[in-house]
C-alpha cells in the first residue's frame, strides 16, 4: 500500500497489490448528486458503493434551502395548481440566457424537456411537497410552501426574452433550509435500495489502467487507506472548492471577496483535483455564486442600490445573487442601498447592517456618505422623477418595484466590502457530457470516469445568471444520468 | 506506432517500440517562450531539439509589437538616460497590481528582481535598441525609437500606488510590428547555438513514463508521426488558445466578442491540452488580453467614453487594453466615444470607424443616438465643468487629459460591438512554478514537463491589468527560465 496519496496523482492499477473492496460502481460524496446517483445505479442492478466524507449524508444540500429550479413540458403539477404554464421552450430559453457565454444547448436541452419529469420522480423518492405557491419575492420559503419565485423571471433583460414563471420547488418544511428533508429522503431511498454506504471516508486518488481509463479509487476508511476496484465506473459528486482558498486564489480570485463559504465544510475541490489528475479538462473555474441577502422584506426591493459615484448600475429587481456580482465589482468595493422611510425594514438576514447615512434630504445623505457634491441627488432626482412616470429606461425595473424615494428620512444601508459577508460556492467543474462521462481537454471521454453536482461544471455556470434551485435542479438530474450511465456501461 | 493521436490523451513509454529522434530537451514552438529556452539550454550544455509547427521561426511573436516590459533595479539605461528613475519596488508594485486578484507574487518578484539584466541579456543576444524614449501615448511605437508608456503606470488607480515609469522597450525598427526583428535575433541565435529546428513539425502528444513523468514526445514531420525521446525534458512554449473557438467557449467564452486573433493562426491550445493531459492544472483560464484600438492620435484620450445609459465608466486615460474590458462588458455591448472639433481626429487603426451621432448640441448627439433625453447632456455638463475646474473626482482620469468638450461640432464614435473588431490574446494556461515545471492540481511538479510563453499562465494574468510589453517580457524571460532548469535536470 502507497505512504502518501495526492488526488491530483492517480494511482496506477499495477501498483495495487489488492483490491479491499470491489463494487461496481463507486460513488464519492453523499449528497444530492451522489445520492441521486446512487438511486438509479441501484435501480439499474448494480453494485453500489458509496463514500462519504463527513460522519453523516446529505453533503452541503443539506444545509441548502433544498429548492430545485423545475418547469417546462406546460409546467409542473404546482406550477399548474398555482395557474402557471410553463412551456419547454421559455424554460430552455431563460436556462441559456443564465448559462450566460459559455451556456451548454446540450445539457440546458437534456434538463429543458426533462425537469418536470424530474420533480415527479423527487416526488416518487419520497420528498414531500406541500403543492402551495408562496407569492412574493423571498430568498426562499420560510413557510413549509413549494413554489416560490427563484430568479430573475421577472426582471429586465430575461423577463422580455422568455416568458415568467416561478420555479423554485421547495420540499415541505416549516422554516429555512428544506435541504434537510430533502436530503434525508434522498439518501434515506439510496440506502434503502441497497446502496453500500461508508461514512468517515476520504477520497484519496483515483485508479488508473495503462489506457487511461478509471478503474478504481483509493480511499481512506477508518484512518486506513483501502483500494476499492470498479467494475463500471467511479462517480465523483464530492461538491466544489469553495473550502479551498488556495484553488480560489488560482482559479476563481473574485470569490475570495465572498467571507462565508456556503458548504458544509468538504467542498474542497478534492474531486475536481482527482479528475484533473486523471487528465479531465476543468472548465468556467472562474465562476461562482455570490449573494448578499439584501431582503427580505421586499420593500427593500424598491430601494435603489448606488456606487461610490452616486450611480446606480443595476435593476434591483432582480436576483439577489445577480445583484451581488454588481455589487462586487464596483469600484473600490464600494455600495449602498438607498431608501425611504416607507419602504425601510431590518432585513432578515444581517438584521445588524450598517446604516452608513441618514438624512433629512438626500443631499444630507450624500454629504454623509462622502460622495462628490450633486451626483447622489441627481440620480436619485431621475430616478424618482422617472417612477413616478411609472418607468426606468436607464435600468428597466419593473413596474411593480418603481416608487419614488420621497418620504424623509432617507438612508443608505451599506453594502461595501467588509459590511456585509458576501456568501458564495463555486459554479466551476470538470467537463461532462450530458450523460455525465467526464471529458478530457479534447471532449473525449475518460473511461470510467463521471462526475456531478458542483464536481462538474453544470448547467449553472455563470454567476451572473444563476437562480436558486439551480445547482440542486442539477445536482440531482445529472446526479441521476451518471448514475444509470455509470451503471449501464 | 499509433494511428492516431489526440493532444490530451499521452501516449504511454511502454506503447513506443522505435525512438525516431532523442535529445536532452524537447521544445515545442520556436516563438519567444521557445526560442529563450532553447539558447538557455544549449547555453547549459544540453542537445536541444525544437518542433514549430509553422514553416518559419518566430511564432505571434513575430507578428507583435516586439515590445518588452521591463524595468527596476534603479531603471534600465533606456529609462535612465531618458531621466526615469525605476525601483523594483514600484515596478513590483504595479506588476502585482497588474495581476489582479490572483497575481503570483513569487513570479512578480523573481521578474521585478531579473527584468532589468534580462534587458541587457536580450541585448546580448543581438536584439538592437536604439536606446530612444518617444514621448506621448501611443499603442506602440511607430518610428524606432525604444522606450514608450506602454501601460497604465500614470493613470488611476495604477499612479497612485506605484511611482509611474514607462517600460514598454521596442526593438529596433521602423514602423510597427517590431516583433519581427526581435524574434528574428532570438530565433537566430538559437540556432547559432546549435539548437536542432524542425520546421513543420505538429506536436501530436506527450509520452508519460509509468509513474507519470514526461519522457518524450510524439511530433508529425513530413507527414509521418515521430517518437522524440528526451533525457532532461519537454518544455511546452506553443502559445495560447485564441485560435480555437471551441476552447474559448469552454474556458474564455467572454474573448468571443473579439473578432480579431492577435496571433499567426497557430495558437490552437494543444500545448495547453498535453499539458492538461498530462495532469497539469490550467488556471485563469478566463482572462485575455483586448483592445478595441481607440487612439492615436492621443487627443482622443481627451475625449469621454459613455455607454446607453449616457455615462462614463472609466478613466480614458488608462491602457486601452483595460478600457476595451470595460467598454466589453457595459449593456448590450454598446459604447461610444464623445468628442468635440478640437480633439477629433481619424483613429490611426480602424480609420473607417463608424461616426455614430454628430450635433451642434450635445443634445442633438444624445437624439441621434436615441439615448433617454437628459442623460448624456448631464453626463458632458458635469465632465466639462469639473474639467474645466482640472479634475475628474468620479473616474479619476488626470489632469493632462482633462478638457471640456465644449467646440462644436461634437461627434460619438461607436464602439459598439460589431463597429469595431476587437483584437484579443489568451492569459490563461498551464500552472507553472517560477523554474517554468509544470504544476498538477495539488501544486506538485510534473516531472519533465515545462511551459513558457501563453501555454503557461504568467505574469499576465487579469485582462484589466494588462500593458503592452508584458506578454513578451514574460514569455522570454520565463522561457529561458524553463530552458535553464530543463536542462539542468
Amino acid at each position: 500500500m502507497q505512504k502518501s496519496f495526492s488526488p491530483a496523482r492517480p494511482c496506477r492499477e499495477e501498483d495495487v497489490t489488492y483490491w479491499d473492496i470491489e463494487t461496481d460502481v463507486a460513488i464519492v460524496g453523499f449528497g444530492a448528486a451522489g445520492s441521486c446517483a446512487a438511486i438509479e445505479a441501484r435501480q439499474a442492478g448494480a453494485e453500489v458503493a458509496v463514500f462519504e466524507v463527513a460522519a453523516a449524508a446529505g453533503g452541503s444540500a443539506a444545509l441548502s434551502g433544498g429548492e430545485v429550479y423545475v418547469g417546462g413540458s406546460g409546467g409542473t403539477s404546482v406550477q399548474r395548481a398555482a395557474g402557471f404554464e410553463d412551456s419547454t421552450e421559455d424554460f430552455y430559453k431563460y436556462l441559456m440566457m443564465s448559462g450566460g457565454p459559455g451556456a451548454d444547448a446540450a445539457r440546458v436541452r437534456a434538463y429543458a424537456d426533462n425537469a418536470e419529469a424530474h420533480f415527479r420522480w423527487l416526488q416518487e423518492q419520497g420528498v414531500p411537497y406541500k403543492g402551495t405557491f408562496l407569492p412574493g419575492k423571498w430568498l426562499e420559503p420560510h413557510t413549509d410552501d413549494t413554489l416560490v419565485w427563484s430568479g430573475s423571471e421577472q426582471a429586465w433583460p430575461f423577463s422580455g426574452e422568455a416568458k415568467p414563471a416561478p420555479r423554485g420547488h421547495t420540499a415541505q418544511q416549516e422554516g429555512w433550509s428544506a435541504g434537510r428533508i430533502l436530503m434525508e429522503k434522498l439518501c434515506g431511498r439510496a440506502e434503502a435500495l441497497g446502496a453500500s454506504i461508508h461514512y468517515n471516508a476520504r477520497a484519496l486518488a483515483l485508479v488508473l489502467a495503462r489506457d487511461g481509463s478509471v478503474v478504481g479509487l483509493a480511499v481512506r476508511i477508518d484512518g486506513t487507506p483501502r483500494y476499492v476496484r470498479v467494475r463500471r465506473g467511479v462517480i465523483l459528486a464530492s461538491g466544489g472548492f469553495i473550502a479551498n482558498r488556495e484553488m480560489l486564489s488560482r482559479y476563481a480570485p473574485g470569490a475570495l471577496a465572498c467571507e462565508t463559504q456556503v458548504s458544509a465544510g468538504n467542498d474542497d475541490g478534492s474531486g475536481i483535483r482527482m479528475g484533473i489528475g486523471a487528465g479531465a479538462a476543468a472548465i468556467h473555474m472562474d465562476q461562482f455564486f455570490a449573494t448578499l441577502p439584501y431582503f427580505p422584506p421586499d420593500s427593500l426591493v424598491k430601494g435603489i442600490f448606488v456606487n461610490e459615484r452616486g450611480e446606480r448600475f443595476i435593476n434591483e429587481d432582480a436576483y439577489h445573487g445577480r445583484i451581488a456580482h454588481y455589487v462586487l465589482r464596483q469600484p473600490n468595493g464600494k455600495a449602498w442601498l438607498l431608501v425611504d422611510d416607507e419602504i425601510f425594514g431590518r432585513p432578515m438576514i444581517h438584521r445588524d447592517m450598517t446604516i452608513a447615512a441618514v438624512g433629512e434630504t438626500w443631499g444630507e445623505v450624500e454629504a454623509e456618505l462622502g460622495l462628490v457634491a450633486g451626483t447622489l441627488e441627481h440620480t436619485v432626482e431621475t430616478f424618482n422623477r422617472e417612477a413616478a412616470e411609472g418607468r426606468d429606461p436607464g435600468f428597466h425595473k419593473a413596474a411593480a418595484w418603481l416608487r419614488p424615494l420621497t418620504k424623509a428620512p432617507f438612508a443608505a444601508l451599506s453594502y461595501c466590502r467588509g459590511d456585509v459577508p458576501g456568501h458564495a460556492f463555486t459554479l466551476g467543474g470538470l467537463a461532462t457530457d450530458t450523460d455525465g462521462t467526464v471529458l478530457d481537454a479534447d471532449g473525449n471521454a475518460i473511461r470510467g470516469l463521471y462526475a456531478a453536482g458542483r464536481c462538474a461544471c453544470g448547467l449553472p455556470r455563470w454567476g451572473e445568471g444563476y437562480s436558486s434551485g439551480m445547482s440542486l435542479g442539477d445536482s440531482t438530474f445529472f446526479g441521476r444520468q451518471a448514475g444509470r450511465h455509470a451503471a449501464g456501461r
